[in-house]
């Protein structure tokens, strides 16, 4: 069984100051502390900025192709480089604010999601895990 | 100045295998082979299922008061946790098929938001840096 | 019962010329086809433009406070209008091109939530359905 | 010029009773009004829970080919209706408590987008108009 409640909590051990999800988020804690911005940075508003992002990540896909969206020139590219950028200092930060630790949350949600879309029922099939 | 295009293609200096965002990429890459996932796993359609889940994540807070959403009853935290770990993995996946890196691309942005949001303009202000 | 499948394809009676819905879905029509904009207009591309209408409208309100959000200075209300008005075109769009009638659709869905909400168990409480 | 503050207020010439959205959002205001939930339904909160039912409309899609997005077993369709129903009455609510006339508000749009886009220049092409 996933324990998630303690899997959300602590991070496997792993040396902190390589990991470059514990590095950025000391460095946003900084960012956002030099310009008082503690003040905004509450959770509902993290959340909101966050999908903000999302939205400006997904307009530079809208009116393509799949195979022009996968072909991308090299300008677009890192265009959405930067929106990708802007998405995980949000999630960062908005899990900071909720003292959850998103490296964690991520190895857990794995865990949990071979156990949902086992090997046998999902090979090659986009269905929803309550449909297999 | 930033050179944006090298630098989201070149990480810096980092051991890979003690890397959270690596290992977790490189453990997406195995769990979408072994499912042969790929097919779905387009950028286009990697997108919007990153857009589908901030969809979820955003839903906890909605009804919420800031007060309430940074005071998350530990159930709802853990919820939060596991749509946060979702945003993050399909962002991964995002990145790994557009050949973009994630960290380099996060710490090129963090650079770029200094410069556009200098301490002495911005501090205290939530104003967007284009009418600071 | 609400019988979903029909009422989402027939429209109730209503004088087509004077809605609102149906004159804006007709300008929208004759906007995309004069600019050989039908190509673009699938319903998966009009999804994902919805999304990043709507990305852009929540940007308006991310950082402020819920009464500041409930009392925008005038042009801050205006842009938001504009934004509003963007997800409405593209939520237009991309029902005439799924051949779902939205305002059908609203009405039954309505009288779904009055099922699936009923007063005396919702009453002052934001609790989702299926935990009332 | 098109005065957007002015059109945003003024709906043009039409009869009420017979205009869908009008329809709607009276009946959502008298909804909300039985189950006390005007507590809930401030702008801010609005704003949020239409980014949420549009990240459950985009999920439909997200794994579907275009091709397969634009023909949606009868199943599938008839739920997209419903959550464009979601985004419909979220989006209205949110227009109603910020006093913002959706349907003149789209108009307006139209408008504007007609100067922003005209067909000598658009033809075609999926480019945003500030790159035109």
């Amino acid at each position: 069984m996933v324990r998630i409640g303690h899997s959300l909590r602590e991070a496997p051990s792993m040396p902190t100051k390589n990991d470059s999800l514990k590095r950025l988020s000391a460095q946003l804690d900084a960012f956002a502390a030099e310009r008082d911005w503690d003040q905004f940075h509450n959770p509902k508003n993290l959340a909101m900025a966050l999908a903000g992002e999302v939205g400006e990540l997904i307009e530079h896909f809208q009116w393509l192709t799949p195979d022009e969206a996968a072909n991308l020139p090299p300008a677009t590219r890192d265009a959405v480089g930067l929106e990708a950028a802007d998405v995980l200092l949000f999630l960062l930060r908005l899990c900071d604010k909720l003292d959850i630790d998103l490296a964690a949350a991520a190895h857990a949600k794995l865990e949990l999601n071979a156990k949902k879309y086992p090997v046998s029922k999902s090979r090659g099939r986009a269905t929803k895990y309550n449909r297999l």
